[in-house]
């Protein structure tokens, strides 16, 4: 299993210290090392803009030196805004693609340089690896924690892939509402809306609880259109 | 060409106006409207959080209502921190799926509820999609800025991956499906079904030629049920 361990060096504000560490929480990010931070962790404001994370200061821990943070890990990322195809120190990943160079199991660490001026060249060069977020724009510099944010958000939940729906719907009442969509789209002559229903309706992959309304109304729908063909049958 | 509107229910802090205006110019998004926000637009915090967007503040529109929002937009995703499996108002798209179900052009809307109590289920009705960033963990609230970073960062930029279905479903078409759908629900007093019908829909993102078929199955049916309640109504 891979862990991640994010790394701070010399960071300069207390509400993106807290900031950070709730996200740190909100992405089950357990192991923080900072570098010469420039204020206590334990300032109240740095507590404040932790919210529900705050009880996970105890466990950041702070270093003097870069190397002291890196040590144990299996691949470490540094990141900049100010990317370069020129310079190799530069040379970067693109956020969306650091999640394919992952290793399988130890520790990663993510490291983020001051708000001010990032990482200097001396610790880039301690990195296995330098990336970007690239944003599309003349102003690609984030602010420290919404990075941070978005590196934990590729990188921290890379195995959480999934609809957030609850339990999809099962086969038999998917089938069941298939059944009932023919049944009233032959009453209806319409062979054709009756494939592009059923084809949206798969795509959108339906939860259980929506299959379930969704089978009682269709049934509803072909019971009284049938009640009714026969009415109108019966009044010829 | 698709254009991102972000929108902002109810703002409480300053800090974060501040922080989302930044990274609204960081993803390069020009249109950001406010529905009745708890401080001046032009507060000097939020100036001084905005840093390099600060230019933008004047962009910024401020309105009283959700509907004035979202007014012109072809598709609308409110997001949430408290999604449900059983609840058809909250069954959400994950973040990361937001991408494939984007038109090609015009206005997507994406809505952000209150710090303190996000979206309110009124709210949430007025959206065609509920999307959610997973995070995977037991601590899912991130700060708003934050949420709205990750967001911008899968729309703002996606690469246009999209299903190969040609042209979407024109909005007029889509609202005028659902009128259909809004319509038959309420003769089969089934509200719950026709959210999750409507949802399914949006979600599944209906084809020019699809959407066209279904517009037309639902008139039909709509109109035999009408026809039907009449003639039983006759005969009683």
């Amino acid at each position: 299993m891979l862990k991640i361990r994010l790394v701070l060096v010399g960071i300069e504000g207390k509400i993106n210290m807290g900031f950070i560490v709730r996200l740190a929480e909100n992405f089950g990010v357990e192991d923080i090392c900072v570098v010469s931070p420039e204020f206590s962790i334990d300032d109240p404001e740095v507590r404040e803009f932790a919210a529900g994370g705050a009880k996970a200061l105890s466990r950041v821990r702070v270093e003097d030196s870069l190397s002291n943070c890196l040590s144990g890990a299996s691949l470490s990322i540094c990141t900049t805004a100010k990317t370069s195809g020129e310079d190799v120190l530069r040379i970067s990943v693109p956020s969306d693609m650091v999640k394919y160079i992952l290793p399988e199991s130890g520790i990663v660490a993510l490291v983020f340089g001051r708000e001010s001026v990032g990482l200097t060249r001396e610790e880039l060069s301690k990195c296995d690896v330098v990336s970007t977020i690239d944003t599309g724009t003349e102003y690609p510099t984030m602010n420290l924690s919404h990075a941070v944010g978005i590196y934990l958000y590729e990188v921290a939940r890379a195995d959480h892939r999934r609809l957030t729906i609850g339990d999809y719907c099962p086969r038999n009442v998917m089938d069941a509402m298939y059944r009932e969509i023919n049944s009233f789209c032959a009453d209806l002559a319409d062979e054709r809306a009756c494939i592009a229903l059923k084809r949206a309706l798969a795509r959108a992959r339906p939860s259980k609880s929506e299959c379930g309304a969704l089978y009682k109304l269709f049934k509803k729908v072909r019971h009284r259109l049938s009640e009714c063909s026969q009415i109108m049958f019966v009044d010829d």
